[in-house]
């Protein structure tokens, strides 16, 4: 039942990812990722999947020596070398999409995968899944949202730097061009039927809200049975979201994120028929008393990547709770083992009441790992094995890290790799 | 790695309990406690223990047979399993030193005692301190304080009836009266010697304001160096309570519910120059919202019997943690079951700030257990053994629970127990 950890290793990865469109511009053609594997020796392998972007990676690879001798069941004296190690660091999240930096949140976000590789070599050692770690299953499967995107057809050739395009050919992806309501119905159907999800999740802030209402009304129109979400990632004022959510009551089970800032949302909480759903306003434990106390929110978003891990990602459900807010899970560009931390905390967390969010069907079955979990009938079957129930396959691993070297892209860059296409493109919050 | 729970115990136990005053009166010459135990068969067990008051043994009862078949680690399920055999009732704690009823704190106090059995089945399963099951500790050695009360030399003979006197010769104690400032400060002087606390609580409510403030004072002069505080139960108005805390300026570590309700304590806590701390006021998931909104605490005094066990109060130490309230811990009369638990969760919680409340030196060595955790300059080492860490002693066990047979007491009433000797006598908060 005893083992330290012995040898820490970060292996940063890129995989083929589809131009998705979204209020920051467009996705690359690489996606990034850090593969954390915490080595106990004897085969022992604890693993974490997290951001891949060079600024954090530089903070993993910093921490990484310093848990060397650590007990994998000592998460809190993981949280303190993290925290010695890091000296109080305000690492910006450049990409934005989860608020402002600070300390705190460059901490819980580095924390977060060695966390999660600790949690998985717990179970590895006592023969459990994660979940019970965390309480036990309340769910043997846990639901799953198609997440669909605008998107063009394929990334354009593109006369840009490599740093923004990758300098790597960009794979295709199966999903056509979707830039209309029929469009989008179109990608819902090849989605569904591939993976059955139950629930539906937009990403809007592309279009003028008029546009992305008229595709809310055609899914509802071909899908007359799943819950809808629409997610404009604050590309509207106050007057607009007010607007449009008054024009889409009872369309949607939650609006995500329709305007930026705790007052803002507040605002058109308090007008809205439905209710609000953030995971950009409410993205840190310094968050949560203002936003809960101004009725923000509906719903948190949970995500272990920046919220510090499987249990503080089951403390912010808690909190939730307590305060009568509900809790759904948020997802960027990721890999198998995220989707199975992400498995393992929704088996375990009774106030997950929706379905969570994943990128999964976009990274067109690429993985690290040996056999991923599927999704069937909307859900992933939260596994019996132990531990976070997932194995590398070390060919894979290489390939993608491969990618990695190849690739010129070290940062996340949605807005400046659609300037090349569009030179007046700029990011604005609000747009409309 | 696996078992079941074969067979559920529930044991009521009576020990001698000195004549401590408070503001609801005074204590019976028994205090009762339930033990609990989850057995797995092979000689597995699981701990726990509670109130041993009769309604809320008669639950513990009623929830007993619902267990069998439950694996430990599925502590979500426990709670459900707990929830269908309550069916929602809302049990008045009649004692009512933690504010009113209602069902979701019945079912958090009922569930407790069977969530820690499971934490000690898990730790045995695993070979594991249940620490490691909460984070692993960030601390050796769990500071505990002297809690000092008023108190009568002995129970006086009593023409009362059986089921307030307990009809069985009350022991004595080896701490003499106190009545007085030189009273308290020799009942210190005692209770340091042999446990080698390191700060101090006062149990006040029960004289006049200034009667208070003049031990304080005189503990103040007699122990310069030891954190003080002073918890009157709520038995001070709004007024008082400010003036009382302007008084003791520079003199308290925290003042402790100075009087009843949220609104009152936010109105005192907005005057006051130290923090005020409570386990009257947030003692319910519901209550922490306008608690911790209105500023009314500064620090809530946790109490993993109410709170619904180690799990959930660690949840609150984290709420506490991301709204900027300290962390202490609370107690009840209790033997060394609770006590260990204390001790487990204390060791794992980086939130706690404060030496917790123990009765142990006022159980004058009275216990359930094989070998109790000792108080050895003012903490208690945690212990490496697997789970709580300590066992039963069976013939102990069965005194204790000959002793609750035997004793007609079967609910804790201070109030009744202290108007046999003075007829006029009443419970009122704010009685000043
Ligand atoms: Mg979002
Ligand atoms: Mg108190």
């Amino acid at each position: 039942m005893t083992a330290r950890i012995r040898e820490v290793v970060v292996t940063p990865v890129a995989f083929p990812d589809p131009p998705l469109l979204n209020s920051a511009g467009v996705h690359q053609p690489w996606a990034l990722r850090a593969i954390v594997e915490l080595r106990c020796g004897d085969g022992l392998i604890g693993l974490g999947e997290t951001y891949g972007d060079a600024p954090h990676l530089e903070l993993l690879r910093g921490v990484g020596p310093t848990l060397v001798g650590l007990d994998p069941f000592d998460t809190n004296g993981l949280w303190r070398r993290v925290g010695r190690a890091l000296g109080g660091v305000d690492a910006p999240d450049r990409h934005g999409l989860t608020g402002g930096s600070s300390p705190q949140k460059t901490a819980l976000r580095v924390f977060s995968p060695f966390e999660v590789a600790c949690l998985d070599l717990q179970g590895h050692l006592i023969g459990r899944p994660v979940a019970d770690l965390l309480g036990g299953r309340v769910r043997d499967r846990v639901p799953f949202s198609a997440y669909l995107f605008y998107k063009w057809a394929a990334h354009p050739p593109a006369d840009g730097p490599a740093s923004l395009v990758g300098g790597l050919p960009p794979a295709g992806d199966p999903y056509p061009e979707a830039l209309d309501p029929a469009g989008i119905v179109e990608q819902a159907r090849l989605m569904i039927a591939q993976y059955g999800f139950g629930s539906i999740k937009l990403k809007g802030g592309v279009f003028p809200p008029g546009e992305e209402i008229a595709a809310i009304r055609a899914l509802r129109e071909a899908f007359p049975e799943l819950p809808l979400r629409l997610d404009p990632n604050a590309a509207w004022s106050v007057a607009t979201s007010i607007r449009v959510a008054e024009e889409t009551e009872g369309l949607l089970e939650y609006l995500e994120d329709p305007t930026p800032g705790i007052a803002g949302m507040a605002e058109v909480a308090e007008a809205a028929p439905m209710p609000l759903a953030t995971n950009m306003c409410v993205v840190s434990p310094a968050d949560i008393p203002p936003g809960f106390t101004q009725e923000a929110v509906g719903v948190v978003l949970s995500d272990h990547h920046y919220w510090g891990g499987l249990r503080r990602s089951a403390e912010l459900a808690a909190m939730c709770r307590t305060w009568g807010v509900g809790v759904s899970m948020h997802s960027n560009s990721h890999l198998g083992i995220s989707l199975a931390a992400m498995t393992q905390l929704g088996a375990a967390l009774p106030e997950l009441t929706y379905a969570a969010d994943t990128h999964t069907p976009w990274q067109c079955g690429v993985d690290v790992l040996d056999r991923p979990l599927p999704i069937t009938g909307g859900a992933v079957t939260v596994p019996d094995a132990p531990g976070l129930g997932v194995a590398l396959d070390r060919d894979a691993l290489a390939r993608l890290h491969e990618n990695y070297l190849r690739c010129a892209i070290r940062e996340r860059d949605d807005t400046s790799y659609r300037r090349i296409f569009e030179p007046g493109y700029t990011r604005r919050r609000p747009r409309w």
